[in-house]
């Protein structure tokens, strides 16, 4: 950036929510991956006109524009991996409405995602996506990503609970998307069209959000399987059964080793863990629960157990909680890998990744939602052993190729970022990529916001 | 068409799958609404290579195409207003799979959607999306429209049932979204961007849908009040229950006159009723229904009804099914209004349909989908005097005005079609509009596809 560039957009942020210090450079250049980019400059931003003026000054100046929630992400797509401008959405972070009566929440992108659950349901009202990192996540990189997360199974992701987007384009212009109606068949949905489109379309400055009903009660059931078949078979009776569970995790044997060894749980020996959740009225649950425990057991779980009350069933959480930083007890590098794959290809998945992890000489922990198909798939390896470094690479090379063979796609919720852009071109049918091109243009013709994200560029195409 | 354009067109489709045919330009000239427009040929879809090729001839030679499942539209989607060729899709109906372990189907879109609930039931799986028309739409034309119906309350509409589609653009390239996860974040989402295209980007010819286990049991409910506000509170203390209701359905005084007048079903004289359908497993069907009816008649229902067995409660559902039939019992022709509001806004805007009827001398009955504030409003007329029609197309104006005072959209479900095409501009937002024309434009530079259809050309603009 010229000092014309730098002098246009300080005045156009305002001074106080503009810096090019050293220390703000470099507290916005990672974000959830190992990846690091400092920005240029960095503005905080304060509202619709003020993002207007910063994206046409940038759009002068031909500067990229990257904007961030909390950098929680993990597959880059809050890097300024291209310099230029920090745009930090982390200061709008008002809950505007929790309209009660139409059941809907207006809040603005900065807001932590966990504040707007607890807003709601102090209100008797029910927001249900939970990722992972509901904790520290804002709304606005949930939408971005389409956050899926624990309740996807039965409740869904992000994408279905946005009703209506307000952003800003690359060019400055305001747009309105959508509003407080569940349905509407109104014009094209741009809505859906911005949900997951990881910050390359629009910078969004406000979401209105459906909200529903708070269910009455909630139970946890978890089993231990001394074999992968017998909790595939688990999982397979449970969503076969009519039966629609809040949650169906799955952790294998490395997960489970490495959670014990790490956080002391008194976890049985076992192969794979299964871990259910439910919701709804109290006699559903209470029969359910017991519907479950049957399923389990009868699949081979062992111990197969219910918990009593929250407290229980909080500790049954907890190691799936604790899978986070637990894995590192496999190695110091993880290379953290989120296929989907069909329902019925959950275990071979499972399977096929392990023989990779045996043909690489890595352990490969695999966890996640087994009730959306949804798995994390960790190659871990030492970044101070370049060829465990080389081989855990070809073992992502490799996991890929098993999940596209299997019908499955390349990333069922972390998105495809900067990490993934060598991989998704094998996904993609190149006739819709050249769409997704053309659409990109049509929303950012001068390419400035969140550039070399998402979609692959043409040279590495396959 | 010249006479290159139609060899050209006849060699594409096969001689077999293409007609000039008076008698087949006639059938093919209309649709759910009351416009005729005789297309120059009609073409039956044969599968994606034919289509392929049908589609680069009229490329070639500049011909419309409009996309046609069964012609059951109340917007005009299905309509050659612009000639060229119709091409038929419900040729193209085979369920190609229903895929138990996946929780998927693919199912070719001539295929009737009653058809697939059917084959889904009988495999214990469950296909939500129940437009009113479902034993005579097709699944093209669902997802062509991104149709509601009457379990959207709690299931959502077609839109949260499409995982893929398999596509033929209108340069003749074959596209493919999605696929049978039920969580992809790869790539922008071209999935639900087709969906609700109204068949203005592309000629689906295959779609993979979620399928949800089969809820084991359900009730019907209903309640009759004497006036609106009463049925208003029943509605939102329904919704604020925590109850998440499957259906939850209005009809107002008229409507219920007129069904009375014509199906005979000995309903009480009232200023509306309430019909509530309940799933899930018996006991809390059995227990909901306990509070449902509680909650309906603390709101002044008499009386309330709760259905014995299907066959009773076939018997509840029979008033709301012969209300299409039975509207024209208030006058010969019906201007048919598709609004949905926020929740909080839903008696409000009964009282004002009411208020624009009195004001303009015009029955207008009001029933829908109260659960998801969608609002179905005719505006009865007799076309025999001009000066009723002049007054029921001001009433339409009327109406929507009121609907977008409210923070309401023109369409919930049922598409913008051309019918609604000069109202639709006074909602959308004129920035998002020039980026859904620039994505119409990626798709389809010639224009040839569903020409005049979803989106105003610039003119009609307010």
């Amino acid at each position: 950036m010229n000092s014309a560039a730098l002098q246009a957009l300080r005045q156009a942020a305002g001074p106080d929510y503009f810096s090019q210090d050293a220390g703000d450079r470099l507290i916005y250049a990672g974000d959830g991956t190992c990846f690091r980019y400092p920005p240029e400059a960095v503005v905080r931003a304060r509202g619709p006109e003020q993002i207007s003026r910063v994206m046409a000054a940038c759009g002068k100046y031909h500067v990229p524009v990257v904007p961030r929630g909390a950098g929680s992400g993990l597959t880059g797509g809050a890097l300024p991996v291209a310099g230029g401008v920090l745009l930090d959405m982390a200061g709008l972070n008002r809950i505007k409405a929790i309209r009660k009566r139409d059941q809907v929440a207006v809040a603005e992108p900065g807001v932590v995602t966990g504040e707007l659950q607890a807003a709601a349901e102090a209100q008797g009202l029910f927001y249900p996506p939970d990722p992972a990192s509901a904790a520290f996540c804002t709304l606005g990189g949930n939408v971005a990503e389409n956050a899926g997360g624990m309740r996807a199974v039965k409740y869904g992701v992000t994408r279905d609970y946005v009703l209506g987007l307000r952003a800003v384009l690359p060019d400055g212009r305001l747009l309105k998307t959508g509003g407080a109606n569940i349905k509407s068949v109104v014009g094209y949905d741009l809505t859906r069209l911005l949900v997951g489109s990881e910050g390359t379309l629009a910078v969004i400055y406000e979401i209105i959000l459906r909200l529903l009903p708070l269910p009455e009660d909630r139970a946890t059931i978890n089993a231990f399987y001394a074999d992968l078949d017998k909790a595939a078979r688990a999982v397979e009776g449970l969503l076969a059964s009519g039966i629609r569970p809040v949650a169906c995790e799955f952790m294998d044997g490395y997960c489970l080793k490495a959670v014990e060894s790490y956080a002391k749980l008194g976890l049985p020996p076992a192969a794979a863990m299964i871990l259910v959740d439910l919701d709804g009225p109290p006699e559903v649950v209470r029969r359910q629960s017991g519907q479950v425990e049957t399923i389990l057991q009868q699949a081979g779980g062992e111990p197969v157990r219910v918990a009593g009350d929250r407290a229980e069933a909080e500790g049954l959480w907890r190691a799936r909680r604790a899978m986070g930083p637990a894995v590192y007890q496999h190695g110091p590098g993880k290379l953290n890998e989120d296929v989907a794959v069909p329902l019925g290809s959950l275990a071979e998945m499972v399977r096929r990744a392990h023989l990779v992890g045996e043909k690489r000489g890595l352990v490969i922990p695999v966890f996640g939602h087994a009730g959306d198909g949804n798995l994390h798939i960790n190659v871990m390896h030492d970044p101070a052993y370049p060829e465990q470094v080389s081989q855990a690479h070809q073992a992502v090379s490799d996991l890929f190729a098993h999940c596209l063979s299997l019908g499955g796609t390349l990333s069922g919720e972390h998105g495809v970022g900067t990490t993934k852009l060598g991989f998704v071109g094998a996904e993609m049918d190149p006739v819709g990529l050249e769409l997704m091109r053309g659409i990109k243009k049509v929303f950012d013709p001068a390419g400035i916001l969140n550039p070399h994200k998402k979609l692959p560029p043409p040279e590495v195409l396959p």
